[in-house]
């Protein structure tokens, strides 16, 4: 299934994309979040969608983010060896993680907010996982289990905030709009082999990022058992799994930050696309 | 007031203390969550306590974290020159900021766990406190108008996690029980000066932290607004403020760690105290 949430910014409806028809499904589902995963909701609605029709949604409807606020969004840094040369960082001998406030959850096609102050609002294209049950110490052999499914992800982030703002990535990575996710949530059963997809991101027409899965450094399996080592990990949790190289930051001899007006298109085979328009903060 | 939140894990109801006698206040009150904080729910609660009686609740009863699961715990780090001295930091010129996961939250008096694989699990008696209202871009003048309360809280910390394995403090910060939360939330109007509050911590009865909230690097207003440049803050999210010298880790010669069988015994003035006994993970 293709799960997707609709309408207006925190009045977001559930509902799913089926042969490229949006459907609601708002009377079956409150919404894809933490109750949810954790109530078999992903069968209860496969099974809906054979026995009952809903209604249509019209296509230019806004869409929010593919999950409904999760309680943390954890992210893995460097987890590609060619972004993490172009940062001048050495390769991970384990997992970097880091945590982005899910404050900065958005729709896929939102406005991306460039904060206050900001000088070096960067993009990362990135493929996201979601937690389809509680996982705390669990095993490699079957982390799988305990993922939903997959969907995008633009791991926004501000390089003089993350980098040169004392200490701690967490600064630079949970400005509000910085994660736009989506624009559906892809069930694994969409994806045949996930450590095989393109990934790709544009910033005004212009490629920066093209790269795939199959160079993680550590791949999902892994990231799953690895996180619950160090904290429980419940339904609806978003991870993101770090970006290939070509963000802005690795560009020599200069980097190259968003600014506004800027328009950054991104996305990974099997699980979309989508599009931001840069804006400065006007608050 | 004097905000707690008491029964069975997961399962805990709103209360409030009253000349040392706990009522339930389940019946006005849902949670002391997002929704409850956003919606003038002190003002309500307040109003409820002059015109209605409440059933009192048996003060054996266990305590929950004293507020509901926030959307983020958001923590500063060396905020206080006598631990940054002992950790053999520099003092932060400006604040340093990590999260800790929402899933390490616990009741007051909960055992804590120490991970599988922990051989530094260690304590900070740290001041929390707790947003009243949305804050984006606040000014450090009236910053204070966005803060609900303050409640006692121990940052438990895994140093190996944190500190030597592969960047980014997260990983030490968000275990399971890692967030003994309470006794109870005071809401501003409790406490007469939040910059003058004696802090102590002790470990099977010997003293290990004795500091006061005097020695903050950073105020909390200064905390609000700086914190508010970089992400939104939610009502009912926890901000804890950091810890003075005495921990585990800056013991001399041999730092000191939490061992299976340890009490760990913390307080502030005007905000309670708390009791943890740790134990070993047997998942």
């Amino acid at each position: 299934m293709k799960l997707i949430r609709f309408g207006a910014l925190e009045q977001e409806k559930p509902g799913v994309i089926v042969n490229d028809t949006w459907y609601d499904v708002s009377n079956v589902v409150s919404d894809y979040n933490e109750a949810f995963f954790a109530n078999n909701g992903l069968e209860k609605l496969e099974e809906a969608l054979k026995t009952q029709t809903f209604p249509e949604v019209d296509p230019s409807t806004r869409l929010g983010s593919c999950v409904a606020r999760p309680s943390k969004i954890v992210c893995i840094g460097l987890n590609f060896k060619d972004h993490a040369a172009e940062t001048g960082a050495a390769i991970p001998k384990e997992p970097i993680i880091f945590f982005k406030s899910t404050t900065a959850l958005c729709g896929p096609n939102d406005d991306v907010v460039i904060p206050k102050n900001s000088e070096k609002t960067d993009w990362e294209v990135e493929l996201a996982f979601v937690i389809g049950k509680k996982a705390t110490y669990v095993d490699e052999a079957n982390a799988l289990d305990y993922v939903a499914g997959y969907c995008l992800h633009n791991d926004y982030s501000e390089r003089a905030f993350q980098l040169e703002r004392n200490g701690q990535w967490a600064k630079g990575k949970g400005c509000d709009t910085f994660a736009p996710l989506g624009p559906f949530l892809a069930t694994k059963d969409e994806i045949a082999d996930v450590n095989n997809l393109n990934m790709w991101l544009k910033v005004n027409g212009h490629q920066y990022q093209n790269g795939t899965t199959a160079n993680f450094i550590f791949n999902i399996p892994f990231v799953v058992h690895y996180l619950s080592q160090f904290m429980t990990l419940l339904p609806g949790d978003v991870i993101s799994t770090g970006t290939p190289a070509g963000v802005g930051l690795g560009i020599k001899p200069n980097p190259v930050y968003v600014q506004p007006g800027d328009v950054i298109e991104l996305g990974i085979e099997g699980l979309g696309s989508s599009k931001q328009v840069a804006k400065a903060y006007a608050g």
